[in-house]
């Protein structure tokens, strides 16, 4: 599998029928009335896992071969995407084992052993590179590392909420979602540019973690400092070889949010629109809700790409 | 209009198109696990003004005479039955008076007064019967009151929710609905009996306000003292006159929950749903939660009511 294509998307929604969430549109009169747009939300926070990440991690692992899957997968990260592979890796009757960081919540743990079923193995965060660690552990055991985005495969089990969207509101003129390394922006804008070729796609990152919108400026990946950014899913330090010039072909402009418009518009999610999301799946609200698209987008879409927020982090942002 | 019937709900249904939202039925595989059943929880968190409310108002005032609309209406209620009058005024081009409790929180006055646009009467609570107060000011002024639910089109348009439900999901063996005056549950009964006479409806009361469920058991009408549970829509003291009959020929049983068991599934709604809902809404809920219904009841159908939470509230249960 070379470059990753639309009908690599149709066929990752068809992998992915009955087995992930058809997730919700939500469309909200006062998110309308406040934007002067039309906007529809595509709630992955209702996915299996909590995030968008299931629907990549499934479509990565039903791609495996026998002898991969008899040996396991492997996937370092102690956020969305370990659960999404854990979860994955259950259903697929495939063995999983997630490298997390030893000062992990410890609710992390659990809900990867017990719901999930997978083996957990810990590392110190502080003097151990998890990726050096991960490839080690996979390399010993012969188990396949599912990449966290950089992976077509992965790229397009992500552009499948895209397509589901477009499947319900056929006519959008603009979709936006989030950027951390970049795999469900470049699954989202194959996906729409698949649907309709004149669907403008926009993606959104933090000010504080904003790898994209600087590369996209340099015209090539450019590396930042671990960033601090509360939205956790996004602290990637630079966007993918992979997904980089995906975004650079089909992207008009990266919006940049403050912490204070990522904290607004997750409280704007529960108070208004009655749902959670994470404070990564809030910067694409921040966006709309920021108002900088260009006033001909009527109509458009908003990938909210999960709600795994931490309890104590929600009750603080109140 | 006599008896409400099956027709009158989907006329109701037929009014509100296009005004009410058409609100998402969630499903969690993780609810469907923990509870052995199929549930399809009906999501009138996301209706307009965040409630149920709004489907009856706006079918009662769509239904007044020139002369009544040209006077305007009337609610005492503090609650979600005035958000959902006065938004269905507003959009009617009527003009609403609420009556609020002087000591009523101030957001509430604000977002009826400007969001809504109504006019705010207050009265003194601890001085003051709202009702007496109402009708006063109603017969006062030449306004039409819409009352909370104890009249044929708000119980039509309660009934809608659950004719959107079936629609989705034709083959539900059950629905389920929290009782406060016993409109909404009213509505749901004869939609989903309408729908298909076999579907078993249950009812769900907090143990503090029990007074359906005894109504019930005493085969007449019983007052109960004002209750003090969480669920503040559902502190009705006597079931109506017009909707306790309905009850009567249409429910199965009531189940009865604590307030432990409704401030968990509020929790449950926020931590595993990723969604809002507020106490009177997860009465239902925790019903399903506790697996109190029937072994053969697989695929029920749940009215979650709404989600205008007092956000300190919500904080507190954490």
């Amino acid at each position: 599998m070379g470059n990753v294509t639309y009908d690599h998307v149709r066929a990752a929604a068809a992998r992915l029928k009955g087995i992930a969430n058809r997730t919700s549109v939500l469309t909200s009169r006062t998110l309308n009335e406040r934007t002067g747009r039309e906007i529809y939300l595509k709630c992955e926070q209702f996915q299996r896992g909590g995030a968008f990440k299931f629907r990549g991690a499934y479509n990565t692992i039903s791609q495996l071969t026998g002898e991969e899957r008899r040996r396991g997968v492997l996937a370092y990260s102690s956020g969305n995407h370990a659960q999404g592979v854990a979860l994955a890796a259950r259903l697929s009757g495939v063995r999983a084992v997630i490298c997390m960081p030893t000062d992990a919540p410890t609710v992390k743990f659990a809900a990867t052993r017990e719901t999930y079923g997978a083996e957990v193995l810990t590392f110190d965060r502080l003097t151990t590179d998890r990726e050096t660690f991960g490839r080690q552990v996979a390399e010993e055991r012969g188990l396949t590392i599912v990449p966290p985005f950089d992976h077509p495969y992965i790229i397009a089990g992500a552009g499948t909420a895209a397509l589901e969207l477009l499947e319900e509101v056929p006519d959008l003129d603009a979709v936006i979602a989030p950027i951390g390394g970049g795999g469900l922006l470049s699954g989202t804008s194959i996906a729409a540019h698949g649907w309709n070729p004149r669907i403008r796609v926009w993606g959104v990152e933090p000010v504080l973690a904003a790898d994209t919108y600087r590369s996209l400026q340099a015209g090539k990946r450019v590396f930042i400092d671990p960033p601090s950014t509360m939205a956790d899913g996004l602290r990637a330090t630079m966007p993918g070889a992979l997904t980089f010039p995906i975004l650079q072909s089909h992207v008009e402009d990266v919006v940049l949010v403050t912490e204070g418009e990522i904290a607004d518009a997750v409280r704007f999610a529960l108070i208004r629109l009655k749902t959670v999301i994470e404070p990564s799946a809030a910067v694409a609200l921040a966006a709309v809700l920021k108002g900088d698209l260009p006033r001909d987008c009527r109509r458009v879409g908003v990938i909210l790409s999960g709600g795994n927020i931490d309890p104590s982090l929600l009750r603080s942002l109140w």
